[in-house]
């Protein structure tokens, strides 16, 4: 499915530039926005990986994700450098696309080793957003994604939607093109309208209830 | 060994809702509340499996495991929300309970794969605290474990009586039970009567010696 | 090859004195204090042999590392207890030493197990920092390496020049020596004279350009 392939390294491009721009936040110098930039875009997948046992991981088996990450971390420096802009808006949409494709992937990964539904979900969830997790913990953030529009719910749904549609045996993996619409749309119109979970404020007790 | 199995789940559940209050403090929204209850239940599991490659790991052999932990995050906000206070003392309590019962049953595992005696510490030790940290070090806070009254040393006290009377073919389990006993009575102890470890500050050389 | 064992044996040892210096930092009561050194000392190879499938990792395999580790840790309490300045120097070089070697180690055992040549560097590299990246990261620091002088990329050119000098089959194991050197050298240069690499400074675009 080689159209999933180029999605797949597409995503891995996209979420190396999230990495440099925020290592760039934080002024580290080329290493670091090189490192940054290959843990959040790959370190969804080795996580994955890791915990099915599922070896060798995704970058070891095929040297091309390294070098996408390392190369849209060097473009990515550079455009900077040359005080173009950054998208943001383009930048929002290319990772809304990198997380669909990342989710879906990761869930059909752990169906294929047969593990638990609830699993699965787990699994697909976690390729999407593990990697930019571990970027905000190293950055010595709060990972963006337990504050910011709904954004790994997509992932849930989207993955919960791979799995259904995978048992009606669809042909022309609609299974994986669906469930890659959902993540999308649910994610851009988070962003459109700024769509959030409610939260869950344990020290507020005393204001009145929402 | 059912009763095991209950503390086992009953850990789970403790250790959700010890993640779902920490989210709650940082104002997650609520799939983060899950995801920090999650983790903070099998992450210490997980990392054991991980390590001592014991695939798959508990929570993909069982999903009850993630079934028990989303659970008992969605009843914490639940409770919270009807403004039923929490019972500070009684969850303190409950969480040396499950603490017990993750470091034994970690240990057992590890000596069940026939690692050395030190390794087999570590990994009791693992299976009680790492969920913890990793819960921590998410929310951006220094593991508590590694200030607050002793902790992972009841773990490790448990740990070396669980190996120490595993060697004797004890009847009736009695190997566990004790083990088990031996860090909660540590742990209870020491929330009693604030014990903590010395504390090691580099940078008060020039305060008088303790 | 007995002087590369006990060199990485020295590593361990050095980098837990490191780890335990920053949880002096932090205050950490004595367990933390050992916890701190374990995970700087041996986080590195254990994140290795885990992505690698490496089993049993390396700590399981031979029980002197964590006993080597948990005396260095007692040793800098006892040292700084005792009021014995820290020769920071002295560490520092020690410190490249360690780097060094866990650096070449940690390359020769991917490229045993056959994987890509972008791989080895990475496993080569992770080996050397990992650990020291776990430690801030849990200290709540952003890593050190990813602002200080040059330090991965010393790894990066000691991992590049034990992968090229491996293929002309040296006697007398010079690749290995000749990597250690590299890295070594490097390190010792860019401390003697603050060589840093260039920052990526992203929020201060409208400075002048440097």
């Amino acid at each position: 499915m080689s159209w999933l392939y180029a999605l797949d390294l597409f995503g891995v491009a996209v979420f190396a530039i999230t990495g440099a721009l925020m290592a760039g936040r934080k002024s580290m110098d080329l290493f670091g926005v090189m490192v940054i930039a290959i843990i959040t875009a790959l370190g969804g997948g080795t996580l994955r990986d890791v915990i099915l046992n599922n070896y060798p991981v995704v970058w070891i088996r095929n040297d091309l994700y390294i070098l996408v990450a390392v190369l849209a971390a060097i473009g990515t420096v550079v455009w900077v450098r040359l005080t173009r802009p950054i998208h943001e808006t383009g930048l929002l949409v290319a990772d809304a696309l990198g997380l669909a494709v990342f989710t879906v992937i990761g869930t059909q990964v752990a169906m294929q080793q047969g593990v638990p539904v609830s699993a699965a979900v787990i699994m697909g969830v976690m390729t999407g957003v593990a990697g930019g997790v571990m970027r905000d913990i190293i950055c010595n953030e709060i990972p963006l994604i337990f504050h910011k529009e709904i954004y790994a719910t997509a992932c849930i749904a989207g993955s919960v939607v791979y799995i259904v549609l995978h048992q009606l045996n669809l042909p022309a993996n609609m299974d994986v093109k669906l469930a890659i619409a959902v993540v999308l749309i649910i994610r851009l119109a988070a962003i459109r309208w700024h769509l959030g979970l409610p939260r869950f404020h344990l020290l507020d007790r005393d204001r009145p209830p929402e």
